[in-house]
């Protein structure tokens, strides 16, 4: 899809929001793609993101997805615009075994208030093997 | 409900699983009450653990919900059982604002193969406000 | 919970909504409780609503669990509000057998712009077997 | 995708189970596509299938997309098997305007157990304005 975004500085206000989300840094995620209406964000493996067989726990790859979500979201709001994410599901595909994870998130439906995001999450590299997808909603609110 | 488990051990087993989670190292996440088909995950709030806005991150929200869900299908399991998440939903109904985050997982069908179990995550503790509820799938495998 | 309906036209106005889903006409379902927060819907089985096994069908289900979703958050919602799902996920816990379904579905956690509900599908009664549960986001719309 | 069928009759076998769906048959839902891993469903917009506001009853959507997900799956299934819906989430995009809806499955990862599926839900025609989307976890058991 081609989306237009309604604020010129989203890419920048993309990565400011995302340096102050502490629990990315805690995680070691970074954001590796930024476009209208789709952001990566990507995952090295570390062993103190596992669950107990040594694979990284599905809460953190809940984590970066749901991080892809509301960024993709957040693209195409208007100026100051906050975003909060209302729910997502996440189905766990396979193992997420590998040295990396992408969370490559993608606007389904763009609206004023609520945005639907999929964020499809693949090992190594952007459409490796899909280990993970999640589907979101996401909130626009006016920054406070 | 009442559950008969089907493993003696199952509390000592789901703490030695759990000490087996780094990612619940790494957040600071610890199980303080284990039943038979319940479990419930104590998050000290901290500041490392947050998005943009100061609030805990909904996925690190997600990541003890989740540990939760599988624990508390774990105690039903059988001996010589391990835990995968399979799906899980997470819905966000207020900031996560509070010194201390409690999950509470409650398993609302239990199967040989399949468990379906409800979390409802409070703030302060356990039946304090609800900010977020989460239903989950469960496999059982046999540990390898 | 104890909630305080805004529109003290709560009920009729399910009421009389619910006459307008003709897709409840349909498949021969029926409120049977409307509570602030709280709606009941019955389906009495009928063969023309199964899947290939003789059961229920799943999206059957969710239809009447939709709709007790929508209207327990609408009996919240302020005098010329409309309702609309947002999302829903339904967690299938045992096959719909029996002569006939509860819907009960409460609310969780009512909001100006978004509601989210708790639906349980019990068999024969409310609290009887439990064969789904539905999580779901409402959204409240001015009525045009 | 390209998945290799298990099951030589694949075809014959969904649309031989999707006959005695009765639900479908009420709604008056067809099956327009059957490949390895994809299946489509067609509804034509009928009056009695709608909500308060004439469009297509979120839960009948749901109704078609369940279907579409679980004779995809079904597909993928060795001889012998019978398919039941473990969860789904319907996300709804947009209201259900049109004269016909196509929902269109497609395997997401087979499994031996469970197998995940994607159907997105267009208005008029496969790949039209896309008005819902659904993730579900659909489960293979031994026909009895």
């Amino acid at each position: 899809m081609n989306f237009k975004p309604r604020n010129p500085n989203f890419a920048t206000e993309v990565h400011d929001s995302f340096s102050r989300q502490h629990a990315m840094t805690l995680i070691g995620a970074e954001v590796i793609r930024v476009e209208p209406g789709e952001v990566d964000i990507a995952l090295p493996y570390r062993s103190d993101l596992t669950q107990q067989d040594g694979f990284i726990h599905a809460g953190i790859i809940a984590t970066v997805a749901d991080s892809a979500c509301g960024y993709a979201a957040f693209t195409l709001m208007p100026p100051n615009s906050n975003v909060l994410a209302v729910e997502f599901k996440l189905n766990l595909l396979r193992p997420a075994k590998g040295s990396r994870f992408v969370a490559a998130a993608s606007v389904l439906k763009p609206g004023r208030t609520l945005t639907v995001v999929r964020t499809d999450v693949f090992a190594e590299e952007r459409n490796g093997e899909l280990i993970a997808t999640m589907v979101g909603t996401m909130m626009c609110l006016p920054r406070t």
